[in-house]
């Protein structure tokens, strides 16, 4: 039997290791919700530290659990099969900041504003911005984290040039590079990127900048129905118009955000909003924003508020993005980040609004309309823990039949982690499933790297 | 011992296998000059013949060598280990164009030229502009081709949102999706791109297009010099400008165009030039022009042509677009295409020169400067046979040995196939090679796909 203590061997100081009565925080996620166990927490500072540790690990079979800053919302970072947990949030350094190549090079741990200011005051820009900015890079890589640029900019794996991971073995090794094009066997880093941790330790960041935008400026469309709203959206992206974010939030949720915030969003009598987003040079915004104006009046836009107000416009983000804590204040809730063709979001929230009619299951829906990922709180209420369990996986069950059935997928942005690994093996095809697990033994032939997710059922 | 008769079981019409005397297309690729064998061709015509063709060679462990339009420079399609070549170039319908989601669903034989035509003409616009033409769109996401418009909008990888493809077992599946954002599970898909035929056939390709440019607009920019032309590529890429393609060419290359072609190339007394396109709404591609100009000017720009004669700027990408086959008319030469980081072009290409002066063979270079993709000829000139294929051999060693110092790769956009694979398993580190094989392996037990590039030393 392995003693833990002998990890100190491989450490710099003793606050690296935590054995014995491990803090909470790291046996579960940022829901605390799920709860897993572990004999270790470590706290690696150099990948030399972190190939030391799997090759220890791996000799004694001890599962390992990779997390950042542990802000997931799935269970990614719940240690469900004990053994360590491998904290790489201290990992933090930027490493380079190429403006030739305009990439940076990061370790894992770095946060995701921070980053973002960093190359922003040098005057470029990492256009991958999900909700959460207190989440490491690392983290965002893992679940090819998304967010509201998408739209116009792509998600976290465009913009992951190259990786430094070390596989469960301890081996270092590089995948992808500095290069903008790659015709040079099969891409390994494409692998990486989103397979939450299961696959190795991602222990430096190779990622692509761009100039910073000269401007970027926002508008908020209200309308008197959701549906009304969601179908210009379509119609927007068709036009050469190249918006930045899409978003779509109904009243009753931007309430609570107001609330939760002690802020005010305007035009508050519609029944539901689009937030849109424009950037680039300033007459080029302008004339976007003045073409997309068109567009929502013909799919009868109650109004068009231009937000060149500052204040204003940083309210109505806040309000936006503080909408899954505003939820989670009122009642405890079960978040879904689905994922549809853009052309079935407004089938999907009819489904689900229904449901809700159907069967008194309340359900929040906002997100990201310009490219049909959906978060949708499954809203306890007033149930016993034993019903709202019960009730909670029955509706998510058929949100989840009804997603694939349109075309859709479990998760646009998340991951699956452990909550919801029950409903992705459930509709996906099995000869897709039994690839995943052949590459994961690839990988990782003794299932250690977050065992919990290992593609089985 | 399996008779290939047996396959007419599979098929419809008689013309669909040839067995017997092979036409020699079918043994090579476009250059020629490798040749392989095979007992059978196929041509199936849908999903449920591949895979059924595939049941049969599985269980008779036949090699397969699948082949779009046979346009690849490397040797991808060259049947070398016998068996049978599966032509899905008979697979050329274009199945939706969904104007909502803003994809297009097409077979994997279908023409690039034809497939760019089809929606330009309906207000659409599919980026990837690799030079060839008449390649198909499965060739294209085989070797993830890149070509001109890579510097604003990507690579093919970039516009592939989902594929059905067939596994070396028959078995059909399908990988990605319509979907935008997708955190759910293993990236299968981006394994599958780039792949070069080894992991599955590919049957259909879901295929992301955006609204189709207002306009596009090229400039010439005559340099005394490669080098000077190359430094400005930088500071113009630094620059809010986005443009969509950056080529590079030396004077004593567009001759050889000239010529070839019998066409004329503006400004014949510079040395180098750099080939520009900006494209997008007027003012905006006017501004970006106009920007791009000033940065050329600082970095000693001769002149700055722009080409709004339209038949002055067709004839100046027509000789873009014949370089290869114009240094090819002149002498058999080895064409390679090397990527590096794009502020080491510069490094990369002096590298080639010197070593041309030093050692009298020739190269001929020219290609994407936008993105570090340097195009390659290693020109035989009047070596005898036996020198040319020593002296080639020896001369590439040393390129890619330079390329991998420099951080680059292999290729960029052509693939390894046969004719690179010794320079890249040279160079790639054992590591990334085992995983490639272990993938291969998951994939294809038997080793039947394309056999010959399957990550082995």
């Amino acid at each position: 039997m392995a003693s833990y203590e002998e990890l100190r061997n491989f450490l710099e100081s003793d606050t690296q290791l935590i054995t014995g009565d491990i803090p909470q925080e790291y046996l579960t996620d940022v829901l605390k919700r799920l709860k897993g166990t572990a004999e270790a927490v470590i706290k690696p500072e150099s990948v030399e530290q972190v190939s030391a540790i799997l090759k220890w690990t791996y000799e004694h079979q001890i599962p390992v659990t990779p997390r950042g800053a542990g802000t997931n919302l799935v269970g990614s970072t719940v240690p469900d099969h004990g053994g360590i947990v491998l904290d790489l949030s201290g990992m933090n350094r930027i490493l380079e900041l190429d403006a030739e190549t305009m990439t940076a090079t990061v370790e894992p741990g770095v946060v995701l504003a921070d980053f973002q200011q960093y190359v922003e005051e040098r005057g470029f820009f990492y256009p991958p911005d999900p909700g959460e900015k207190t989440a490491t890079i690392g983290g965002n890589i893992s679940t090819n984290a998304g967010g509201m640029r998408a739209v116009k900019y792509g998600v976290t794996r465009d913009y992951v040039m190259g990786l430094e991971i070390v596989l469960a073995d301890g081996k270092i090794l590089t995948v992808g590079s500095k290069n903008i094009k790659d015709s040079s066997g099969l891409s390994l880093k494409n692998l990486i990127i989103g397979s939450e941790g299961t696959l190795a330790v991602i222990t430096k960041c190779i990622l692509k900048l761009i100039p910073k935008p000269e401007t970027s400026l926002s508008v908020v469309v209200p309308f008197d129905s959701l549906e009304a709203g969601i179908k210009s959206v379509l119609a927007i992206k068709n036009e050469n118009v190249n918006p930045t974010a899409i978003e779509f939030v109904e009243q009753k949720v931007i309430r609570l955000g107001e609330k939760f915030l002690n802020l005010s969003f305007p035009y508050p009598e519609a029944k539901a909003y689009l937030i849109l987003t424009a950037d680039g040079r300033k007459e080029e915004v302008y004339r976007n924003l003045k073409c997309i104006q068109e567009v929502a009046k013909k799919y009868g836009a109650l109004d068009y508020l231009v937000l060149t107000d500052q204040e204003q416009s940083q309210n109505v983000w806040k309000i936006r993005g503080a909408l899954v804590k505003a939820v989670e204040a009122v009642s405890e809730q079960e978040p879904v980040d689905i994922v549809v063709p853009v052309n079935k979001t407004a089938e999907f929230i009819s489904y689900v609004n229904a449901l809700e009619e159907e069967t008194g299951m309340q359900f929040i829906s906002f997100g990201h309309a310009g490219d049909g990922n959906v978060h949708l709180c499954v809203v306890r209420g007033n149930l016993s823990e034993e019903e709202w369990q019960i009730k909670k996986r029955e509706h998510m069950q058929k949100i989840y039949k009804k997603a694939y059935e349109l075309g859709g997928l479990t998760s646009g942005e998340h991951g699956i982690g452990l909550s919801k690994k029950e409903f992705f093996l459930k509709e996906t095809d099995e000869t897709n499933l039994e690839l995943m697990r052949a590459i994961k033994r690839s990988f990782d032939p003794k299932q250690l790297l977050n065992a919990h997710i290992s593609y089985n059922k």
